[in-house]
């Protein structure tokens, strides 16, 4: 399954009182890159009026990230159903170090009917093609 | 002047790494006491395409909110003028303790014309009006 | 099993570009819930260098939060382990609609010796004790 | 006087309801770029105990910040005082379009005797000097 790697910049908001990075903030990290990886779909599928929803989100803790780590999230498509797929995520520091894996479960949401529609034919393709992201 | 006071529930991941609440937060807790204020004009506004935007903002610390500590926005009007006013706040414990005193000068948007423009009526009466709020 | 309630403010900034509350904010919520609850024996935890660390958490959303929407968090113990224990989530508006439900898996983590630790007695009383909290 | 630039990465978590990027986290990309600048000299001055505070902050906006929209940010030194200096940033997009322009006056202070000291003479040089930084 082809994967998409994007590093992320840690701010120092992202600290919290323990001096590691908050356990929250795997989760903005995780859509930052999502919204990377997505961005052009994305907004073609906004202005088709389908919103691509988390109806999921889910990320099991390895080790904290501290002041000065790197961290790269590491994206792959691990399934793809009627209406709805799963991303999987691996926080991690690029040498070795895992800080983190996670999945989320996105659902193609029609937002004027305001019930979820099957994947759109060109997301479809995205998610199968191992070359087009 | 009128004051308009209301508490701020402070969130753990307010703190930073000195254990502190971070200095950012304090805007965050203005703009959350500021939409409390004017929630109804606010909407009101938009409804008609006039936004309430942020032109400046300014704050001068006191003493760190820690752990704990009860905070209170006490907003008062410290200007009117065509298109904008400014308004004053105070971060404080309500028994004396003062984190900080900052302020915000806003300004009516038209968002069709990209244009200030000057101040509603309605918005412009209940500034004036010590009653009203 | 015991279940303890307390709302959240939303704060404006908790909004994202669609209107809704944010997805990772819910996180936040919970965090905030949590550290509510257990804030008593957490600090007396953490004068004995023992840690309470999420090692996992898991979100299923149900409904967006709306600007005005009340948000109450409930929260129950849904497994208690050796050295690890389950916390469960509601989040609702406390009159029937259910924005999501969630859990964490808590583990204590002796901070100097760098490794779980049993649950201390008397957090395990706390835990199971229904009317102790 | 030396300027000192780097670029701030926009999540998608910064942007608010109405699609720009929110007033607040311009703040957030103040102090991201000044830990940046600042993170050798202020890890030493922590070891001496002597913390660097913001006593002050200001922002004037001009342009908002939309999704897409690069954002650097320029810092400068603007005033050096016997305990306390004051940085000066710019938010922009290196070509040409300005966001805001910012301040924020920064205070040594030593954390045991809980009150303002000298600047040290390692961070004066460094204020001090075009080319060390």
């Amino acid at each position: 399954m082809r994967e998409y790697t994007t590093s992320i910049e840690v701010r120092f908001a992202d600290l919290d009182l323990y001096g590691h990075v908050n356990g929250v903030a795997y989760f903005t990290f995780m859509e930052t890159a999502r919204v990377k990886l997505f961005s052009a779909p994305f907004r073609e599928l906004t202005r088709q009026g389908v919103f691509l929803v988390v109806a999921r989100a889910e990320c099991s803790y390895a080790q904290p990230i501290l002041p000065g780590d790197s961290v790269l999230v590491t994206i792959s498509v691990s399934r793809i159903g009627g209406s709805s797929f799963e991303l999987s995520y691996r926080l991690h520091d690029g040498a070795g170090k895992e800080y983190a894996v996670a999945s989320t479960t996105m659902v193609c949401f029609d937002n004027t009917a305001k019930r979820p529609v099957p994947i759109p034919e060109q997301l479809s393709q995205l998610l199968h093609d191992e070359d087009s992201v």
